[in-house]
């Protein structure tokens, strides 16, 4: 079993809000990231694959086709994009790292099948910042 | 003399985007970074302060103290911000990173005056993203 | 289940020595390590914290309130100081990553619920440089 | 059990290229990566080391042997080579990430136990870009 | 005057080997760098185009126009290739870095006349490694 | 003339304190700065040199000669070190980063005619942190 990575990146606008809560509690719990505004981050998201290595090509997964497929389902998606507004498999959701991570899940894990059939996904990790960042296996 | 350096970062959302154009017109010049509903980047923001260093501390600015200058004159207004809408000092000018590192330039060059008797304003850089960057030496 | 995590940094001076052994043997095991003056690091400490996230704020933990922890706790304690000499909760032992990060985690691991019910403390990675790191899961 | 890292690098040419196939689909399944005058990288090889930290020294194992061993039975023979022409542990093998971290794993699992006896090997990991990189655990 | 800086990258295979010297002499100048079956890196280059702001735009030169730019005439012709043997305007030169970067300035200084009347080239950085670079301002 | 650079690091404790004030003055100065038990930082020191290339070898001052003179000359005695207590060039001087770049152009603008007769010294940039750096043209 080998673990294959992808890195790709999206820019995009978000605030921490709950929409069920006043202005207030929002400031309070969110403080700054509830700002009404908006403010935005430049997200890095690693894409990791697990299998073993077809011995014919040396690989569990294409990288060029899985960037592709992360680019076209999830990156194209996300880009030069507002989280709360823009974004169809947010609505209704936190656009916090946390959420936003098992929603990519959910439409990552399926879609691998159609180009690898030694692959399977194994995690997730989007940075927000350098220095904040989350993690998902899928459970 | 000696060019010393600070690094200090921001999260902002923003656009570009003319008002004095249509939408079309808009997006054609600006293409996805005219999202109307904005995106954003985390900003890092280097000052670079020249002068000779003063024996007695070997400083030619103490970098706590220009650490904390930017930060109250610049960094505070935004950060957790939107460009566009919430910083002052651009009201009326485009949010791009080449006008913003001007503006920046206009608060810091006097008020470094308050903080060093040896060191002046030498140059602003800044990230918006790792590869998309601007510098400005104040002419 | 969503791993969180945080990242911060403290600058440090600190030697490998054990006290129980002589100098000629300090220089043998440790090398330049030993330097009876002492050397020094830009130590990089990420925390990481899993649980499942809160619906409604989707935060398994508050990273600004786990920051402030990080800090108050650890950081302020650590950070232009001496690992051998200033740290309490080193005193006696060796000022090595290894041990570093294991008196850290005794420190973190219960606090961590003063600031969230759903977050228990997952693993400590320390840099000592970009090229050297050690890492710690509480066992 | 704390997990140790050490990180080195080693710039390397190589192509993606099955000898057993034609011009035509090694181009089709590997596309530029099959260039005929090959392409190369600067690699990183993180190398992770578990164990109980000996309380005499603080240590799994020491870096600096570690580093000596990873560089001469590893580093030495890939740094400024051709990974499909120069590499005697690769030869009949395809030359990617996957195939070649494994093929690491194999030199450096017994070795580890010339220079440490609380420690294993726990994982190798290489980036062929900042981008692109594989992890292996062993099985 | 603002100095606006887009970054690209390639991975390419080279060797540091003149051709008029013999075999030994090569080695003996170049060490690893001249191995006859060539090395690889992941090369980085940063384009500077400095100019007044369009007031319109915000803009001294559409950042992705210029990416387009140096992607179709310079990365296009470098990515995945080997430097000594696929590149047209290298042939017959030295495959250093410092070749490299004056060579590539004769190409996009008078290229950028077509996306840009205000920018003109300022200079170009050409990271080898993260340790090895070369800057030019053409002449 | 192409500026040719190579990055090399150390790690040294310090502290800022000037022997003629006082233990208050110090604190009051400097802050957790001048912590008497000193603290440290993974420095990095990039040294870069002017010239023409050679166009028999493409160099204007071969890199690897580069990195073994500031290794000897300037590395060597700063690596695992104290710089208040074991560095000769910095006896009686401050222990900042301003002083120190100046003494080691000192150093190294001589030494390089050694090793290039086309090159010459043109600039050294020394990182404390990756947000506190200085840089300095020999003037």
């Amino acid at each position: 079993m080998v673990y294959v990575s992808r890195k790709e990146h999206f820019n995009a606008a978000h605030k921490l809000y709950n929409p069920n809560w006043s202005e207030e509690k929002n400031k309070e719990v969110f403080g700054p990231c509830a700002n009404a505004n908006w403010h935005g981050h430049n997200f890095e998201l690693i894409v990791t694959v697990k299998g073993q290595p077809d011995p014919e090509t040396g690989f569990v997964v294409d990288l060029k086709k899985l960037s592709t497929l992360v680019r076209d389902l999830v990156i194209d998606k996300l880009d030069h994009k507002n989280l709360n507004l823009d974004v169809d498999f947010l609505q209704g959701k936190m656009a916090s790292c946390e959420i936003l991570v098992m929603e990519i899940w959910k439409i990552l894990a399926p879609a691998l099948k159609t180009i690898t059939e030694r692959g399977e996904l194994h995690s997730l990790k989007l940075y927000e910042t350098p220095r904040n960042f989350v993690e998902y296996f899928g459970e």
